[in-house]
């Protein structure tokens, strides 16, 4: 399968490096450095116990003539995703598929600019990765990916399955696919959203009263928006799995969170973000989701004026 | 008229000291030493220009026998009414008058525990006060005092009104207190709660777009709660005097704000809480200001647990 990665990220990179095994795989990253870099030195993938490998995937810089994939693999950060497709336009083909592991939800609204629905696939992914300062890419963690149509193509999301399979990469095609990027929102439009705006680790949302109370309150406004959505959950059960993360990882510290530590701009758009259109769309109230994505968005103008 | 002052903080003092120019005026405190400092040095009063004026009223400790009063006025922090007046019982004779001019809302529900709605009087000050390092109360700001019964007692506001007036304190009896109030709570429900979330002076709030539209929302949705309590006022000017507020003093720190930064537990309950218990009493969301108080209660437990 001809695949291209968009995004030399440490996700676009470890999966590229697994792909590149038994597909031919293109890097595509917008900056030219990079793009040199994995063109010269491939990309060498540092496991857990220590093991190296490394791959060589083809490499080149959005803007670049290419030739159409079979498969684009979306891994730029989630407000990056039409740029950087804007740019890829060569790479969709009258039959390319437009996959996304992106964190959040909602990206089939961008995706569906470039492709019909029908040649979208949307995904999670359990697995991990972090960039050493090297340019080594520190493989941190494993599981499952989950792929699948949301508009019902499964075929599709069995051949890319299949293809991932191939490459060792263990892939479930899932005929509910919305369910699972529910899921996994849950966690971070509660906890996570929440260890942004305090700036504090995940114990802190499980210890204070008060913060534990508003985690309960986005984790039940999410279930109704889910639920309106056609995807019901326990509420109770997804408080007390929120709840679990947490306990488990008092010391945590989440994506939003990080970014926001460091300066950098967050993802709140396609995570709270996505729970606030959805529920525009399907005429459900989110008040409190609505207010995450402002408080975190303000907190990013906090930094600027701070000159963090 | 004999009237009994709840509280030795820096508003406290100022009224005492004012009201005991030609009324009979007792303060009531929990702290001995704070009592015996009044009893023995006065209150000396510094005002703008400089002049130092001090003032003899009476002093107690709360919880020590005393003769009831004509007026109970209350200044104590917001969650200290109910201890205090619990304290000082003796002071609420079978005519006695409860009056708040606290910041926020709501405190009506306290005071009715103690004394029937009838001898209750309500009211705002633009008078502001802070106490200096020797004790000394520096008068940083004089205006307009505005009473009022919040069930039509107004004879009881004009009676009030006329002892203020006697002690040269600008007062009005207000056949519509709760608009009055209302009003005031407009800028701390919105901006000062936000520049406490945000531990970010007034500026911020408007000059962030997502603060700005976090503003926008909290006055929008105060607006609601208080048209349903009968008080009616056009949103979109409410916004635009929040704005000026901001404009003007963009540096300003609010209440909330300075007791976060400084580790102290805030007045939210009683500011953005009181938007929250109007909106059930009356059966209308308030979905924004009952995250605000949650924010707010999660910041005091971060103050506590990084040990500020």
């Amino acid at each position: 399968m001809r695949i291209a990665v968009l995004g030399g990220g440490a996700m676009g990179m470890l999966y590229a490096s697994m792909l590149a095994s038994c597909h031919d795989v293109v890097v595509m990253d917008r900056n030219a450095a990079k793009v040199e870099a994995i063109k010269s030195r491939g990309i060498t993938l540092e496991e857990q116990d220590g093991t190296l490998v490394t791959a060589h995937p083809g490499a080149a810089q959005m803007g670049e003539p290419v030739k159409p994939a079979d498969l684009v693999l979306v891994f730029v950060k989630a407000m990056g995703t039409r740029e950087a497709l804007e740019k890829c336009r060569a790479l969709i083909g009258e039959h390319t598929l437009l996959l996304t592991l992106q964190n959040g939800g909602g990206h089939e609204d961008v995706l569906s600019q470039f492709v019909p629905m029908q040649r979208i696939l949307l995904g999670t992914t359990q697995h991990n990765a972090s960039v050493r300062e090297d340019g080594r890419v520190f493989h941190g963690g494993s599981g499952q990916t989950v792929i699948g149509s949301p508009v019902g193509e499964h075929e599709q999301a069995e051949k890319v399955a299949i293809a991932f399979e191939a490459a060792g990469i263990c892939t479930v095609a899932s005929r509910n696919v919305r369910e699972t990027i529910w899921r996994k929102l849950m966690t971070n439009v509660s906890l996570s959203a929440l260890t942004g705006v305090f700036q504090m680790p995940m114990g802190f949302v499980s210890d204070s009263a008060s913060a534990w109370r508003l985690c309960e309150m986005l984790v039940r406004e999410a279930c109704a928006v889910a639920a309106a959505d056609g995807v019901v959950f326990d509420p109770q059960e997804k408080i007390e799995e929120v709840h679990q993360v947490a306990v488990k990882g008092p010391r945590g510290i989440t994506s939003i969170c990080a970014d926001l530590m460091h300066g950098r701009m967050t993802e709140v758009d396609t995570i709270s973000g996505s729970v606030v259109r959805a529920a525009a769309r399907l005429h459900v109230p989110a008040p409190h989701h609505e207010m995450m994505v402002l408080l975190i968005h303000a907190m990013e103008d906090k930094n600027r004026e701070t000159g963090k």
